[in-house]
């Protein structure tokens, strides 16, 4: 009988916990063996448990009983989780994970240390949330050559904008809203500045080049400054103002990760994905494209990723790294290239300067501010055409790329 | 190395062969080992391609080959493939296919001699074409248990539907540009009347109890009736009509599938699938619900699933048979509910009879006809209420269901 460790009893640990024994007796059917949670670590008290025999404080019950082969770490960060998912790997248990800061910040490492010690680091659910994303890209979608990848990976900010575009809240009441409901932190910055969407692009990209991608090396910009009158205005466009994560081969093998605010035209049903869901599209050579879609965060929604990846150890164990699920270091400005050689489509919103108004533009209002359109440009471009602007006296109000997929 | 053949050289067979040694490289680092395909066979001549030394007109020649492993069987139908694959897994080879007449028809026969020679069937493109459907189900969602899923699952009438909802043709017409695209066949029978998307559900039924759900026990009704007039009505009332397959777990361990053309209100991504692509949802206890989306048809995005399959065999080859994506032979009324005990609000399009209009209905439109949608009721209740109005004098020119998900 396999021993499970479960590192962490918040809201994913709990979720794994309770999901497994509501389940447990299908998740050992598709497993294939019998299987048990021996320990669940965390440093609070949880005596009135119907679990607490399982309970422990220190993370060496769990490291050094050799009878554990699966640990699911769900307690987040950088730190303690990168500490403790380390000492586990090097003693060749396998370990799942739903910690995208962990997996983004020290993936190849802990990759390298599954390698070498012939066990695995599974991350489906730092990803996504419940979506199927990692295991169907790497798996699935192998025989493809993967060209691009975009989608809507953070769920508080998905809410924030939604309230923005049906209920015409503006950022602040929506982001109360959302911190109200839950769904946003105290401290909202990792959400609304895009760091979170920017730690998942990374663990995308990472994967479809196998080569660790940093998120500092991620151009990332949050939806902060998006305002009402943009929502608007993308709207009388015929498109949705989306937090776009979003990755691109370029045919000399380099890829452009990025995050930024984009206008989504309603033909994309990334545009449709509404409240705290996420999705994901994907191009590659022979599916042309597919999405994912589902949601992102939440108790038995990431639970369910996390235990998929255990019942996937489970029926596995032993039979050595899944080598299709990994990825190597290396010196990113090698791979990375500038985000300005990509290019999109180009919203502005800028008082006067009209003459300035690239030919082939198309104009959205033109009252006491010129809202247009462009034909495709580089990022290179666009802020150029920025500069232009400002120094013939006109303010460019904003400034937002089109996504086109 | 590993050898494998493809059976059939048509649309999907020649894509299998073209995407391979497109992306060999790539394929065979995900597979982590070296693999070719020894064998095409198809009846027809190809004396001309640059594959030519590999055809074979005899599957014996690959049956006996014991340097084959793998094969790919992209033949079509339920005769000679059924033949073909069997002879194959009788050898112990692992056969991976798009064929869903075969899987719904013979799956849970060719599952057990697969099971019995240790090897595996496999058939991801069999179901929504290059959309990772199957092995997301039974490996990435396995911790949850699946209580409904509802999709688009052909290609063909999303497409002709899709010309009636945005070009305002009338169904022939709309089936007629289909044939001359290619996307319909000059006998379009299993697609509009629904017999392709009934082979599709019931593999995903089978999928999700284990039991083997044969195509004859699930309620099919395909689009050939669908007016022009109930399109426009649906959309006055914020609804697409779609063809969905559905299946439905009951408290009871029973299941409902069936596939109909039903109303889907926008509110719902499925309404917004276009074209000729395919979605699928799935609700689960952990999950809540997602949604896999992308081309169910085509050449190279039915061999990128067949492809998967591959390398998902070529990766595990010798490690048994997987036992979470299989099922058993059983009597179908033992498990398949009757159709009329599910619920679904229900739009009823009548020439008079107003008094006779369930309270609590939202009237759609009330002139020379009565347009109106109930609260939820069972198709048995539904089917009353229709005699009912029939008795009364009043004509039932149209009856659909609505999707709720």
């Amino acid at each position: 009988m396999s021993k499970i460790a479960v590192l962490g009893y918040g809201v994913v640990g709990s979720g794994v916990v309770e999901l497994f024994y509501k389940n447990k007796e299908s998740i050992l059917k598709k497993a294939g063996k019998d299987a048990d949670i021996k320990y669940i670590l965390d440093i609070r008290d949880f005596s009135d448990s119907p679990y607490s025999e399982k309970f422990t404080k220190d993370i060496n019950d769990i490291v050094n009983d050799d009878e554990v082969t699966i640990v699911a770490e769900c307690m987040g960060g950088a730190t303690f989780a990168y500490d403790f998912v380390k000492a586990c790997l090097l003693k060749g248990k396998n370990v799942s994970t739903s910690n995208k800061e962990l997996v983004a910040k020290k993936g190849a490492e802990l990759l390298a240390i599954a390698k070498e010690k012939n066990c695995n680091f599974f991350f489906e659910a730092s990803v996504g949330g419940a979506i199927p994303i990692i295991r169907p890209l790497h798996k699935c979608l192998a025989a493809n050559q993967i060209t691009q990848i975009a989608g809507i990976l953070n769920g508080t900010t998905n809410f924030i904008l939604g309230k923005m575009i049906n209920d015409s809240m503006d950022f602040s009441d929506a982001l109360k809203m959302a911190q109200e409901l839950g769904y946003a932190e105290k401290d909202p910055t990792a959400d609304v500045e895009g760091h979170d969407a920017c730690r998942k692009i990374c663990i995308l990209s990472s994967l479809i080049t196998g080569k660790h991608i940093y998120p500092e090396n991620v151009y990332t910009k949050g939806i902060t400054e998006i305002s009402l009158r943009d929502v608007k205005l993308a709207e009388k466009f015929g498109a949705a103002i989306k937090l776009i994560a979003s990755v691109r081969k370029l045919d000399n093998g380099k890829i452009i990760p990025m995050v930024m605010p984009m206008l989504v035209q309603y033909e994309s049903l990334i545009s449709r994905v509404d409240d705290v869901f996420n999705a994901v599209m994907v191009c590659g050579d022979g599916i042309d494209r597919a999405m994912f879609y589902g949601r992102g965060a939440g108790k038995l929604p990431t639970a369910s990723a996390v235990l998929g990846d255990v019942i996937e150890q489970l029926k596995t164990e032993g039979s050595g790294t899944d080598m299709a699920q990994t990825w190597v270091d290396c010196d990113n400005s090698e791979i990375v290239a500038d985000y300005k050689e990509n290019a999109c489509r180009m919203y502005f919103r800028v008082t006067g300067g009209k003459d300035l108004m690239p030919a082939g533009s198309e104009i959205v209002e033109n009252g006491d501010e010129l809202v247009f359109v462009t034909e495709k440009m580089t990022f290179a471009e666009s802020e150029k055409l920025e500069a232009a602007f400002t120094a013939a006296g006109a303010e460019v109000k904003a400034k937002l790329a089109v996504l086109d997929m």
